[in-house]
């Protein structure tokens, strides 16, 4: 061993011993006669004394030789420091050096680790192992790895058991596009990389291991947003012999077990609410909870008048902005033009100012007496000295529009608070959803939800309105956790599969092993899966996912440190019986 | 929840209890007025009753449709049984079912789900799910969680820090063939799947995190031999300011924290011998040491007489096989067939019978006598009773063929114990191999390994003599972990990859990065590797891998369950840019 204390643990108790550090040079402090260093490493930071007086000559030439992250080894004694620094728990001692060795000098590094850095996202991702130094990002992983353990001793604690699913799977044109492998035993075929183990779990299930979880790594091969990898993390879960209740407490208590022991917060009992009344309320099916601004639904007050834009609107709606009855009209101006913007598509906004004294001013009082704003306020709960903002069209993209408006005033207000949290659940999302695209319906959780019993009869004449047995976990206006109840007779699956558009062929090509396992004795069940990646840094108070992976892709999903993916040999091609296509 | 119990938790403490059971029908027996049905789920078995004079007529009719293997949820009351089994945690008690639902029914299985079923192999891993049911291979994966808990326990325990390496990486066309991905966004170019997280861990310990380890899953893609699998788990560790003799330290004693707390074993100290002790000692860097058989050099008491197989070898060396000294002459020469077996290749084998008497008969009396007998006696450790067996030749592929008699008398003399547990190092493993085809030099462990300081001298001259700071635990005779203290300056690794014949550019192509990362301020570091899926095997006293593993491929590496590897459509190979290449 290097040495005997790491750069985090020593303290006053220890004055007087011998100690032998190593870590990395933070900065040195060279007052020509004596020179503190500062040394670091995961743990801490110990300051180091090389005096002129008191330290070996050679010794003291050397300090004046080193650079920032040299790493070093000192051996020393604990003494007490003159000026202490309470900020920090080595901070009432220093370590007066008598023998110190480098053990691989440093150039200097291209960005400063400090916690805030001069280095920007592109050259922190090529020289990631000097990114991983700076607190925000080690304390991020080792964030990451207590909730993962969290995670790990809460479902084992409930007797669930961790079972490996294979990674090389079978490709299945649904849903996202898979990463494919190129097998070189098997010409001409290919494995896929998993977007989740669904059919895996549920063979589990149909293989009586009753309780299964997995902290699994997932492949999707999207074009990336913002803050999306194409491998990802999941706390994937299923259950034997439940419904969706029992479901809903089991992973309502691993939330409100992680919230108490990594964040020392107590969470109620989370509210639960439907997909229709997530999308009325908010706009959204995975609304933030933290602040209020629920919609309120104007039709009745506002298609009364002689006011062409509102009586033509399938929907009229608006929102409470707490406090916002001062906005100076280019503020508002502003808001206008923000909620035109193509990403939002608004075409245009109504707004009315409460006053203080309770009477109104709005856009439009042209159209509208005070009686009517009156109402406005009344529905939408406005205060005095609120704004009500109002937007109208079809339904769902009015809601969809007044969602981001929503989501954007409370950024600006600071209401979503990153200290604060909000969990709910959202069920009876719809089974199926409609492609616009293809005039199609799709799966909206995916082939394997099961309808509700009671709107089966729905299938035939309103497959849109057929609600499944699903629901989400939603936290601070993320979708942590998703999952459903799922089939387990091959009837039903057989036919959700001729709903969904498959021929009998593809069904069995594809999902025969499944519908077969059902034919063997397949008890009920469902599960859900958490996205590890987003909950981590939710819970660590972040927006972005980036700092809580360690060798994260950037948005063309490349590896810019290792400088992958890469060209290969054509020897490597000729065995796997690929050619690469140019076009 | 479908039960208000499991199938293993009632005994006679919940007598009088009304209770909900939800499981497969493992068997029935029934003799017309009464109908004893075992209900199965992951947690045991209990019996349910049905008593033409106490159970409900539909119940009691229903009960004898039931299939083995149908689903059924049951509500009775708990009784004590007339007729108990104490060989079954629930053998005082069972249930006088008073409603009862067909929850599933199932057709006929494929085989038996019993402990010791009629299926073979490859009916088994098609229906796998079925398989799973089975207690043999369910308990292997409840062993394995219990395992995986455990190994994160104690590294957590000990500061060490689990984090996700990624698993879209690059190719690199040093050792086993790697898997690759097609990337769709990067025309032409591939990710390839990690073999191990290698460098990345590395990496790691230059970013500062100290102490790292993973549970992961790595590929190769070989040609499979038998109990090899393409993707494959290793527990991955890697520890900073460390020297070799810390990380035996700590992997010792995890080892011995898993022997305790599974298996109920107290380990002494491992014993760590040489690569070059073991080799002359058991022929073999993986010895087996649960028995003796330990090999002695005979060649100055046997190249001092006439018999000129001996006189022309290399090395002529022996084992003692206790309690052999009775073979017959059948025996024998089948043993002698058994050496000269290609897979094995002597071309024949001297033996000498130590009589009870303290005399020796040899099948080689012509050209030695007692006193040579003697000594050969003393050197190998035979006793009156046992049997010596000398091979000769040259002395690698003698000690390699010596070496596969020692396993194979060990397994016929019942030597090799499941549940006797000897695990020990194997230290000072060269760093380079010959290969002996191509006449260069390969890397033993992997070109990031440290040479031993002392014999870096021998780079130049004498290059198989180098030694390396590397080193194997292991287990029963198998390796199931490695590693090496790294090297951690540019200087050093760039020679390296001059002596395993990389040019200047193809070491910078392929990891110009870790070297880079090199001169950055990295700090000395080492670490190893287990292969959890043969460590649990021979935790759980099995030999073979195969029922550890939930969804495991065949020898050509496919998964017959889902039937994987396939064909994709030309629109997926389109958009990768890849072409199938027939030739």
């Amino acid at each position: 061993m290097y040495r005997s204390h790491n750069c985090g643990e020593l303290n006053a108790s220890n004055i007087n011993t011998e100690v032998t550090l190593a870590g990395w040079v933070q900065n040195s402090n060279d007052k020509g006669f004596i020179n503190w260093v500062n040394l670091r490493d995961r743990y801490g930071i110990t300051q180091l004394l090389f005096d002129k007086g008191r330290s070996n000559e050679n010794v003291f030439e050397m300090a004046k030789t080193l650079g920032r992250e040299f790493v070093i080894q000192v051996k020393g004694t604990v003494i007490e420091r003159e000026a202490k620094n309470k900020n920090l728990p080595t901070g009432d001692i220093e370590i007066l050096v008598t023998e110190m060795t480098i053990l691989n000098a440093a150039l200097t590094p291209p960005f400063t680790i400090e916690d805030k850095t001069d280095g920007g996202e592109d050259i922190r991702m090529k020289y990631r192992y000097l990114d991983i130094r700076r607190n925000p990002v080690k304390n991020s992983l080792l964030f990451r790895h207590k909730v993962a353990m969290e995670v790990r001793k809460y479902l084992s604690d409930l007797d669930f058991c961790e079972v490996e699913t294979p990674y090389l799977i079978k490709s299945t044109p649904e849903g996202a596009r898979d990463f494919v492998v190129p097998s070189r035993m098997n010409e001409g075929q290919f494995y896929a990389l998993p977007q989740s183990p669904q059919t895996f779990k549920q063979l589990l299930m149909v293989g009586g291991m009753d309780k299964y979880f997995q902290i699994v790594k997932c492949f999707r091969d999207e074009d990336l947003r913002a803050d999306r990898q194409p491998e990802f993390t999941q706390i994937d879960c299923e259950m034997a012999f439940v419904e969706q209740e029992d479901i809903l407490n089991v992973f309502e208590g691993l939330t409100r077990h992680l919230l108490k022991e990594i964040k020392g917060i107590e969470v109620d009992k989370f509210p639960r609410i439907t997909y229709d009344y997530a999308m009325k309320t908010y706009g959204n099916d995975k609304p933030d909870i933290r602040f209020g601004m629920e919609f309120g639904e104007l039709n009745e007050f506002a298609q009364h008048k002689d006011f062409p834009v509102f009586n033509a609107a399938e929907l009229v709606v608006g929102i409470a902005v707490p406090g916002a009855g001062n906005y100076t009209r280019k503020e508002i101006d502003g808001l206008i033009d923000w909620v035109k913007r193509p990403q939002v598509g608004a075409s245009g906004m109504v707004y009315a100012k409460c006053n203080d004294d309770g009477t109104f001013k709005s856009s439009v009082d042209k159209f509208y007496d005070q009686d009517d704003l009156g109402q406005w306020a009344k529905i939408t709960g406005a205060k005095p000295g609120d704004m009500i903002f109002v937007l109208s069209g079809p339904a769902n993209k009015t809601r969809a529009q007044l969602s981001a408006l929503r989501m954007e005033l409370a950024t600006r207000l600071g209401l979503r608070k990153p200290e604060e949290f909000a969990p709910l659940w959202v069920v009876d999302f719809p089974l199926l959803e409609l492609d616009e695209e293809s005039g199609r319906y799709h799966a909206m959780h995916h082939p394997f939800t099961s309808p509700k019993p009671e709107d089966m009869a729905l299938l035939e004449t309103e497959p849109g309105k057929v609600r499944a047995n699903a629901y989400d976990m939603v936290l601070n206006g993320n979708e942590i956790g998703g999952g459903s109840i799922r089939i387990h007779d091959k009837a039903t699956q057989q036919l959700m599969f001729k709903y969904l558009g498959f021929t009998e062929e593809e069904a069995k090509a594809q999902f025969g092993f499944l519908m077969d396992a059902f034919q063997f004795g397949a008890p009920p069940h469902g599960g859900l899966a958490f996205g590890l990646d987003r909950l981590v840094a939710i819970l660590g108070g972040q927006e972005t996912i980036r700092d809580f992976i360690a060798f994260p892709k950037n948005n063309s999903g490349r590896d810019v440190m290792i400088d992958a993916p890469a060209a290969i040999d054509d020897a490597q091609l000729k065995e796997l019986h690929i050619k690469i296509d140019t076009i």
